[in-house]
């Protein structure tokens, strides 16, 4: 049995990790944190967990959450969370980070894609990237993890397969996805309030959504070279799910059974990754911990199209999946 | 030809009755404020305005509005209204007031349901409550109307003729009201951030909510009592749209023919209330200004359903509606 | 370890039932039914089993479907499962029947609601209604158990109580339910078609709904006597929740804190019934196995409010918790 | 005056046509055909029209549409439209046809996309495709108008200007569309079930919709050459309102401001297609007949975004401006 702690837990992704931890057999929930003062219950801010969690909200400070976890669930924003994971590190703790604070390999690029210099510039470049299915092996042993971005697991995933077989272009790819609305977090904004965004689709950091060098930093290592992509994140009115849809350009006409093998072949036993023939809808694969992937051969291009629920497999899954790597259980454990 | 002016525009019902407005061939809009600074175009608010209205948002007082426009719609608050609308009637503009602060008969349950001293009490009780179907004749001539509450109409439309009829008890009516979430105005709040409200009903407000005493006092008038009702708001996943389901307790056995037909009586000739034999769905009336109404007798009640637009009929539709009565135009135009 | 089969797998219910049992530890999926020729996968109809339930739909009769299964859950429609059941318990098998057919205590109630003569009459009012929060006792030890229908649960959870106690009256109450479409089933009809049903709410089966008898007969266990029962079912644009507001009449004026005590005293201890005291929200219950519950007074009334996921507590959840309490399992297993 | 009927009047494209042309100043409405049985009134089968059109659903001849109505909209399917499109043509009527029928410029196309012989094979290539920002003076004085596609309009619009520009590759054009639920029909069919398709995003049709010849066919007028595009349709889930993402590439690089001048400079005085600098939303078009459209450049490619209401500048919004061409009226007659 493992005492966790989640830091920032007053978001959509640390709820949905509380609901995962709540099912794993071997891990028990020690604290939850966050500024808010006067230490509510943690289901005064997530009516949905009332009589499953009964923990407050704290503010606690690195020292404390290390004496009481043993592994560390970071949802803090962006620099935030750098600048304690040393701490927790420090104290012995294991630390999963939601946040790109350890996903990129570089302190410039983060300087250039999140304009603040690095907290904990050392680590970039040594922090493993947790997408088990590409990383499974470096992985293990490590005390932190820089969990995936949601979108870039969306695009990584499908293509770091056709990306490694050399048989595809890596200067001539199009990722077009589409997000659901969780994935923007819970603070209220115009963007997000209800009537805005529902019965309503519009694209949003066109050209600038900082998964766009963390999806070319990782296909980087199975392209031999470094794309760059285009990337265009989308809002769909919907809760949860993300569906990507991306154009890349074969050296040589294909057949479309072979980029399915090709797939087939790579996660082949692989639990979370279902290779498919049909054209996945998000639906499939929401509130579950699972990537769908299909390819089509259209005219000269190969279409690669996934789905995943940003929450989950985008998020929390991962997260659950990386800890189960870390501590050595069965990676479904929690998540079937 | 009537120059028009809008007060607080930055709102969906200001947005709606510039839209219905720019159909009116005798309104013309000529000024539209906020309390932003720097005179944006109305249309960086209200994108869907590109191309349709070319005017500023402009910090305007009452006399500069006056001095623009023979007819103002104020979209203001509560109590930012009424402190405003004693200038532009001085000034001699007349006002459809959307707020509530001049529905109510009297300045001590404007403050028991409000919390503060009405800024304009001495035309409570003296001002019209601009529902033309049931007092077109008392707005003709007026300088002022109270645009009625969206709940409020929903409820009084159907309510009104049974009460009048004498058949019914007067102190068993239940209003189990449900709306959209545009009611709820254009503010970002958890309540309304869109992963909070999609795919959920809740209710709020209950036993609390400030339509309750607009509606007594209106049906009051029918009813030769005062009746105590029971409403209930739920807010359900969806732009727009307000379907109330009213339980009435007839004074004897009632056949479901007689009440539909004593609706169908009550508003022969109305274009805008539509008797129907189906139960209605909100869509059939969204962006229109119908309210749509039928009666089904259940056991030792009588079930009044009424489907209307919170934005149409529910604001901006009966405020032009209003607006017509007021100038004498034809009361439907703009308005299908 | 219990062998199950499911008959009519091709629904909503029978899809979130598999995804509940491929969770449980103590129950292995053995034959899932359909009267669709040539074996397809189950996956091929619910693309979300794909990878998780490798498992052809077969045409079974009951001989072979209790050759291979202990415990059967019928999803089959209403007398379709009745001409099953007899066979399935006759051949040794336990049932946990999703149809209406075993809820009403009398063929002839049955006749009237549901136009057909009962094909089992004999069983009608020896079944075991398996609401184990109200009939736990009685469930152990059964080989039948008759599923509360989804409405059914949401208004009889939270009357239950307040009839028993004594002090409400049972001649006036009110069940204004809205639920999400999934409700209505998989088979495409006009009404549940997107375009026509997303954006929009409306009544449906006003005072004819087959869940009527069935509250009132179950409530009527509790009250002494049998209550008439105004229900009106309405259909909201969500996939998953019910939210039932029940308006009920205090013999005597009570306390709001007294109501909510009577309700906790009620379900102390139950895992799966929430009392809360905010106003609570289908969201907090969906995708879990609980109903939460609150009560508020309004003038002369109590109202009740109750929140439950049709597919879960209002279904597969409670067929699970059933299938559970038969087997003598944790009741909570695979249920949190 | 012009006496209009709508053929086939019992879908959404229809009815978005008759609440359109109910508010046309010189259209009246003197026909609505179906081939149900009993002359029902159309307000039976669309309830929103109940008060505002009272007519019947006649299942009439040709002969008998050609002598109610001057003009005839058909919005019959393929193959149905254009075995009655040339009696209505000879019996005198002016004909604007909502299916896809006389869009293709030859016979062999519509042999390879539809799947059969074309009725009227040799008036393929001689009709007008209706698009009056790119075809105005070819419309005018035409009896048959061939109304375009939904997706077309929305991939041709901002298309044809960068193609006409000649600074674009011809050999390199993603489409990458989402829909609303609306475009797919009345027909309730399991993809479009409510539980089905809400909350959940899904390509379709990849590589294989009909679209796709007619985009080609129209760009190609302005390209010089014939494009092969990929156009990849997935479906959203709201009712209405396509957002295009269209990926393009400069033959030498271009600047943002240029592509959005050559926009506005190709649409300057067009009613209905606004340039704009900001992301568009579709809320901001749907219920309009407009299309907004702007433009990005990400790396090597510029993104062209266009929203619009796959009901009105899709389809029925599109033929009521395409009759006031055709008939001389001012060209926004009821469309604002």
């Amino acid at each position: 049995m493992i005492d966790v702690a989640i830091l920032g837990a007053t978001g959509y992704t640390a709820l949905e990790l509380m609901k995962l931890l709540l099912r794993h057999p071997e891990a028990r929930i020690t604290a939850v944190t966050s500024r808010q003062e006067g230490r509510p219950p943690v289901a005064t801010v997530h009516p949905g967990l009332v009589g499953r969690l009964d923990l407050p909200l704290e503010d606690l400070t690195p020292a404390e959450v290390a004496s009481r976890a043993a592994c560390v669930f970071s949802c803090l924003p962006h620099c935030a969370s750098a600048e304690i994971v040393p701490q927790l590190l420090a104290a012995g703790a294991t630390v999963v980070d939601f946040s790109a604070d350890y996903r990129l390999d570089d302190a410039a690029s983060y300087l250039e894609w999140y304009g603040h210099e690095h907290p904990d510039g050392a680590r970039l470049g040594r922090t493993v990237y947790g997408l088990p299915e590409l990383f499974r092996s470096a992985i293990v042993g490590q005390s932190l993890v820089a969990n995936p971005g949601c979108y870039s697991t969306s695009a990584i995933l499908p293509l770091a397969p056709l990306l490694k077989s050399g048989l595809f272009e890596t200067d001539d790819i199009i990722i077009d996805a589409k997000s659901g609305v969780s994935g923007a977090g819970r603070s209220p904004k115009l963007m997000t309030h209800f009537p805005e965004c529902n019965e309503s689709l519009s694209a949003y950091n066109v050209g600038r959504h900082r998964h766009t060098p963390e999806i070319e930093q990782v296909v980087a290592r199975f392209a031999g070279v470094r794309p760059q992509v285009i990337f265009t994140p989308q809002l769909a009115p919907m809760d949860r799910g993300i569906l990507s849809t991306i154009y890349i350009r074969p050296r040589k006409p294909v057949a479309e059974g072979d980029v399915l093998q090709l797939l087939r072949d790579a996660y082949a036993g692989e639990p979370f990754v279902r290779v498919v023939d049909h054209l996945p809808a998000t639906k499939d694969s929401v509130h579950t911990n699972c990537c769908d992937i299909t390819a089509r051969v259209v005219r000269d291009r190969v279409l690669l199209i996934s789905c995943l629920d940003n929450l989950v497999k985008g998020a929390a899954g991962a997260a659950v999946q990386n800890f189960n790597v870390l501590h050595g259980f069965p990676e479904t454990t929690a998540l079937t």
